[in-house]
C-alpha cells in the first residue's frame, strides 16, 4: 500500500507531496508520491491531506471507559473510593471486554496506535483478546493490588504474581508480537514490598517484559509512600527495583531534584498526563526539567474517567500549552518537542525500537488525517497544526504493522456501532453501590 | 421551527426528550417534544442529539484568523510586532473582509453565535458587513491606537474616534440589531488618555453602546501603564472611564485585590481566555477570585494566532481544567459554572438581555449537537459532556436570532468552501515584510 500526502515523517521532516510505501508490517519507503507511485505500480494508493507517524498513548487506563464522566468535579479520594476502584472492582468479565473495546475503538479512531495500558486486577485477558482483535499496538498489564485496597480488588500477593506470570506466557508477544506485556503494580500505595520486587522479578525473567505503574501524581500518595519507607517515592521505588530502562512511571509530578536525577540516571521513562493532572488538581508535571536532564518524557492520557476522552491531539496541544503557561515562556513546549513525546519517545518507553518515525525499515504504524475543516484554514505549518489545532475528528485513516484499522473514517476491523451500541448499554445498568460500600473501609 | 433532542436549557436544566420552539427571531416554547409538537402541527421539527444555547465567545479576534499558526511558540514581543500587528496593518480592504468571514465561518460552525469582536483599525466596516452577511451576533468595534503603534495602525486621536462615530451610525443595531457596536481601544499602552476618555464619552453618547478592551493580559504591560500613569492598571482605566456595568475587559490576569474591587464595585465584566492565557504564557487570571467577589466573568478563545482554534467547546473544557490545577481543587470551575461563562454571563458581558438560556421569550440563539461519537459514549451526564468531552466537530446546526445558519453540518447562509479557499489563497499571498519593517520602530 501506498498512503500519501503531506508526510510528517517526523518532527524535524516534513514531506510535501509525499507518501509512504507499506510492505507487510513495515515502511519499505518514504519519500516523494511521484517517484514512489513510479517505483511501486502495483501497490494500492490511498491519499490523505496530512500523513503522520501513529500516536502513541503512552498511559492509558482503556479499562475505565465505562467511567467515562460519572465522577467529573469530585474530590480525588471521592473519585477514586466512590467512583473508579468500584467500577473496576464491579465490572463483569464481559464488562470489561466491552470496556476495553471502547477504550481501544476510541484510540484507533483517534489516531493512536500503541497504548501503553493501565488494566484492571481482573479478566485482564479480556482486554488482551480485545486489543489482539481490534489490532491496536500495546504494552499491556493487569493491576497489582495487594494492600489498602477495596474487597474485590485487593488480591494475594503470590496470587496476583502467579497470575501475572501465566498472563505473560499467554500474552507477551502475542498477535503477531504488537502486545507485550508490562508488570503494573497500581502504585506503591497499594502494594507491598514483596509485590513491587516481585514484579521487578518477572520483569527480569522474561525478556522484554515491562514495568509500568503510577508514581508521584499527588502530594497525599507520597506522604504516604515516605511514611512507610522511609524515603521519597521514587527513592523507594528505586530501593525496590522499579526504576530503570524497562520502566514507565505515569505522571511523577511531585518529585525533587535527587529524585528526579535518579530517574535520569537509570534510564526510566516518565508519562507526562497533563488533562489529567490538571482535571485531578495533581499539580504540574516539572517535564522542561526532565527533558533538560535527559529523560524520556512521553504523553499520555490517562483514562476517560480524568480526561475525558483520549484523543492524543488535544494532549499535545495540553501539553504545549500548560508547558508554556507554567514556565511564563511562549517558547516552551514547543510543537517539535511535543510532537516526540507523543510519537518516538513514547515508542521507546513501549520498548519497541523502530517505531514513531515514518522511515524505511521503520515499524508501519501510521495516520492519515484531513485538513478540509476552517481550523486548518490558512496551513501555516502541519507540524504546529497538528500540535494546536488538530483534533481526533480529522484522522481518516489508522494503521498498524502495516494492517489498517480505520480508513475513510470507518473502522474495517470491528463493528464500531456495536461495540458503542453495547458500551452504552453495560454503562446504564452499571451498579456500583456493593462495591462502593466494599471500597469505604480502604478509603483514607 | 421546533428543534428538539435532550435540551440543555441553562446549567441546570437539563429535558430528556425535549424540544424549543422558534417563533421568529425568539423562543415560544420549551417543554416536552410530544408536548410542543402537538401544540405546533406547523412547525418544521429538527432533531438533534444534544440541544444547547448558542455560545458566547466572549473575546475574539476574527480578523486575525489568516494568522493562525504563523506564529507559534514564539515570544511575545516578537508574537506582536513580527507577526500580528504587521499582518493587521498590511491587510487590503477585501483581506480584511475574507478574514474576518473565515472568523465568523469557524465560530458559527463551531456553535458560537455571539461574538464580542476586536477587530483592527483599519477596514472595520467590511468585518460589520461580513458579520452581517454570515448571520452571526455581535459586539464589534474598529481598534483605537494612538500612542507607541507602528505606522500603519498608529492614528491621529480625532480621527479615529470621529471614524469610530461614523460606525456607530452605521452599524450599531444594524441587521436587526443583531450587531451592535463596541468602543474598542486596544489596551492603555497603546492609546492616550484623550484617547481613552473619548471612547467612554463615545460609549456614553449613544445608548447601548459599550467599550471593549484588554486588560492586565501581562505583566510588562502593567509595568509600561504604571510608569505612564503613576497606578495599576484598572485604577488608570477606572480613572478614565473605562470601568463599568458597559465594559467587557479581556483577559485580567494580573490585578491586585484593590483592582478587583473597583471590578466587582463598578459592575465591570471580564472575559478569561484561559488558552490564550496558556500559550502567550500570559499567566493564570484569578477567575475563582473574580466570581466570589461577584465580578461577570464570560469565556473567550482570543484570535487564532493564539489559541489556535475559535472552539468554545475546547475553551470550556480548558477553563475548567485549568481552574482545576491552579486551585490544586478538582471541584474548582466545576461544568456548570463553566457553561455559565461560556453562554449567559459572556450575553451579559455583551449587552443583550434574554440571551444566554433557552427560555420563552428568549432570543432564539441556539445549537444543536451530535453525540454519536465514541467521546460521547458513554454519556452519564450532559452538561458535563458539553464541558470536558464535546468538541466544535460535534456541532451539526446552529441558529442565529431565528435564522438558520448551519444545519447538517452545512453552513447555508455562505458558500463555507469559496471562503476557506479565497481564505488560503490570501493566506499563501500575504507579505508581511514591509509592515514588520515598520513595526520594529514601535517594538519596545
Amino acid at each position: 500500500m501506498i498512503v500519501s500526502g503531506t508526510v510528517v515523517a517526523d518532527s524535524s521532516t516534513v514531506l510535501d507531496d509525499g507518501a509512504v510505501v507499506v510492505d507487510g508490517s513495515h515502511i519499505a519507503a518514504v519519500g516523494a508520491r511521484s517517484d514512489l507511485v513510479e517505483r511501486y505500480p502495483d501497490h494500492r494508493e490511498v491519499e490523505y491531506d496530512v500523513v503522520a507517524p501513529g500516536l502513541v498513548g503512552a498511559h492509558v487506563h482503556s479499562v475505565q471507559s465505562l467511567g467515562r464522566g460519572i465522577a467529573d468535579d469530585t474530590e480525588l479520594l471521592d473519585w477514586l473510593f466512590d467512583y473508579i476502584l468500584p467500577m473496576e472492582a464491579s465490572l463483569s468479565a464481559h464488562e470489561m471486554e466491552i470496556a476495553a473495546k471502547l477504550g481501544y475503538l476510541e484510540l484507533i479512531e483517534s489516531g493512536t496506535t500503541t497504548a501503553i495500558d493501565h488494566l484492571s486486577v481482573a479478566h485482564a485477558d479480556r482486554a488482551f483478546e480485545a486489543a489482539g482483535e481490534l489490532g491496536i499496538r500495546g504494552l499491556l498489564g493487569k493491576v497489582l493490588m495487594d494492600q489498602r485496597s477495596p474487597e474485590g480488588l485487593l488480591e494475594d500477593t503470590d496470587a496476583a504474581l502467579a497470575e501475572t506470570e501465566d498472563l505473560i506466557q499467554s500474552y507477551h508477544g502475542a498477535f503477531d508480537d504488537r502486545i507485550r506485556y508490562a508488570v503494573t503494580p497500581r502504585f506503591a500505595v497499594s502494594c507491598t514490598e514483596d509485590c513491587l520486587r516481585g514484579a521487578r522479578e518477572l520483569a527480569d525473567r522474561y525478556d522484554g517484559v515491562r514495568i509500568h505503574t503510577h508514581a508521584s501524581e499527588n502530594r497525599s500518595e507520597i506522604e504516604t509512600v515516605e511514611a512507610d519507607s522511609g524515603m521519597r517515592n521514587v527513592h523507594w521505588l528505586d530501593e525496590v527495583g522499579l526504576t530503570g530502562e524497562d520502566v514507565v512511571l505515569a505522571h511523577c509530578v511531585w518529585t525533587d531534584a535527587d529524585e528526579r536525577e535518579v530517574l535520569a540516571e537509570t534510564g526510566t521513562h516518565v508519562t507526562h498526563c497533563p488533562s489529567s493532572n490538571m482535571k485531578l488538581a495533581s499539580g504540574i508535571a516539572p517535564v522542561e526539567d526532565y527533558l533538560d536532564r535527559g529523560i524520556n518524557v512521553a504523553l499520555g492520557n490517562d483514562g476517560p474517567p480524568c480526561n475525558n476522552t483520549l484523543d492524543p491531539f488535544t494532549e499535545m496541544r495540553q501539553a504545549s500549552l500548560l508547558g508554556k503557561v507554567d514556565n511564563l515562556d511562549p517558547t516552551a513546549a514547543p510543537a517539535e518537542t511535543i510532537f516526540d513525546m507523543a510519537t518516538v519517545n513514547g515508542a521507546t518507553a513501549a520498548g519497541f525500537d523502530r517505531l514513531g518515525k515514518l522511515e524505511e525499515g521503520w515499524r508501519a504504524d501510521l495516520v492519515g488525517l484531513t485538513t478540509d475543516v476552517t481550523r486548518a484554514v490558512p496551513l501555516h505549518d502541519v507540524l504546529s497544526h497538528l500540535v494546536f489545532a488538530a483534533r481526533e475528528s480529522d484522522v481518516e485513516f489508522t494503521m498498524v504493522d502495516g494492517e489498517v484499522l480505520y480508513e475513510d473514517g470507518e473502522v474495517t476491523v470491528v463493528d464500531a456501532d456495536a461495540i458503542r451500541e453495547e458500551a452504552r448499554a453495560v454503562a446504564a445498568d452499571m451498579d456500583l453501590s456493593e462495591a462502593r460500600k466494599q471500597a469505604q473501609d480502604a478509603k483514607p
